[in-house]
């Protein structure tokens, strides 16, 4: 029971603050973390009541609470800086040096990230959003002009995940084309899909994997058997190398990491800017 | 022409450079900056040859490069630190407090953050985004006893992408409730719908910016009429209030402040940290 109870605390939604602190907790392998995020603490009032907080969680553990905020006005800051826990301000940290090489004092400004200062860009999140979801099926191509990348693959080897991801975070189009039957046996793209095939991107996987995804959702008949998994997989890989699509194994990559990947290889911009 | 190039560089995917980077720059108004993500650059050579690029960005522009940096491991940051642009590591700075409090060495450890090292936490993030796509349409409520929160609201008032992001980013399983014409006329919630009512939360939205939306998708026909639009919304409204559901006002809202505001409100717990 050494659990040491983390705030990530924010004058706004808290992202930056809990996406910093969790990747430097993740360097720390063993030790047990209890997270709570306190989001929206945009006066002084709601800054005192969270450092009280804090020092009531340090009194009752005995261990000293960590502390990651992200406070853009210094004022509401201030109270956190008095309390029992270790804390790492981000904007703190980095302002200063920012401001001296910008030449220029900083906005000290609300609802800039992750909010909705940006009308165009965040639009342009909803927008691929949509176009992600209308474009999800594979059954029409009429979507694919609009494109900005097609993923392709067989049933369940990450392509839904990965396209609302590259919308979500990027704004980036993403089209989703899964390879039928008919495309493995052939190993022949159809036709309808040529004039886009500079877009394709293509998701592998390991047959175990698949086999363990497929079975998850349906555990009976050629779906998931194994001699299937295999062949699908097989066949799919060969038409990428017939075609000269570009594709990854999805296998041991997170959903970051595959559209890292992807935005990195096709050199497809970034929409918008997490 | 002042546009000041920003590189963000990573071992990893480069998705913690980014999001403080970019929360960073948020703060500094009429500056343009010339956004430059590289991933992946997990070892010396690729970094030494990062450095140059940036050396190269400098010289050709005439203006400092700034470089947002998430070196896990200290030797490939080394060479980076040795280029001419301002280097802002986020490791680097707060490693060292984190690791004197805890008294322990970090590990040092790629693909901790945003990688597959938490097979449990990323499953449950690719579960939740399948249960988001499944029950999104709200023609079936047999989803609804595995939601965590059941979002309501009119047609295009921001549930799907809201569901999404809420899956993606922590794993909460989101199911959608679009309010019907007959729910909207009677003023009552359908009975399959009550046993779930301590999981409504409502979204609304003005009427002039949800007319606008809807008028991208559909220009004709009563759908998009500033009659239909206020109506709809007047009566969601008041359901919600007669039902006692909370809601959030998601026009001036980015996704980001929609879902901290539902899980903040709601104290649903995520299940999986960014």
């Amino acid at each position: 029971m050494n659990e040491r109870t983390v705030f990530f605390v924010s004058d706004q939604t808290g992202v930056t603050a809990e996406t910093l602190g969790n990747s430097l907790l993740t360097q720390f392998d063993g030790v047990e973390f209890k997270p709570v995020t306190v989001p929206f603490v945009d006066t002084v009032d709601k800054a005192i009541q969270v450092a009280r907080r804090i020092d009531r969680s340090a009194s009752k553990s005995g261990i000293r609470p960590l502390v990651f905020t992200s406070f853009v006005q210094d004022e509401v800051r201030a109270p956190l800086l008095q309390c029992q826990g270790l804390v790492l301000d981000f904007f703190e940290a980095f302002l200063a040096p920012l401001e001296a090489e910008l030449n220029k004092k900083s906005s000290h400004t609300l609802g800039k990230a992750h909010g909705m200062q940006d009308k165009p860009s965040y639009d342009s999140r909803i927008d691929a959003t949509n176009f992600a979801m209308e474009a999800d099926d594979g059954h029409t191509t009429r979507h694919y002009d609009r494109a900005d990348v097609i993923l392709t693959g067989v049933s369940r080897s990450g392509k839904t995940p990965t396209c609302l991801y590259l919308a979500l975070q990027y704004g980036v189009f993403a089209a989703n084309y899964p390879l039928t039957e008919e495309d493995l046996e052939s190993g022949r793209l159809p036709d309808s899909l040529m004039p886009f095939r500079d877009k394709l991107y293509g998701l592998t996987i390991t047959p175990v994997r698949l086999r363990q995804i497929r079975l998850e959702r349906r555990s009976v008949g050629r779906y998931a058997s194994a001699q299937q998994v295999s062949y699908e997989l097989r066949a799919a890989e060969a038409l990428y190398k017939r075609h000269n699509v570009p594709f990854i194994d999805t296998t041991n990559s997170s959903i970051e990491e595959i559209a890292s990947t992807i935005l990195n290889d096709t050199g497809v911009e970034r929409r918008v800017r997490p």
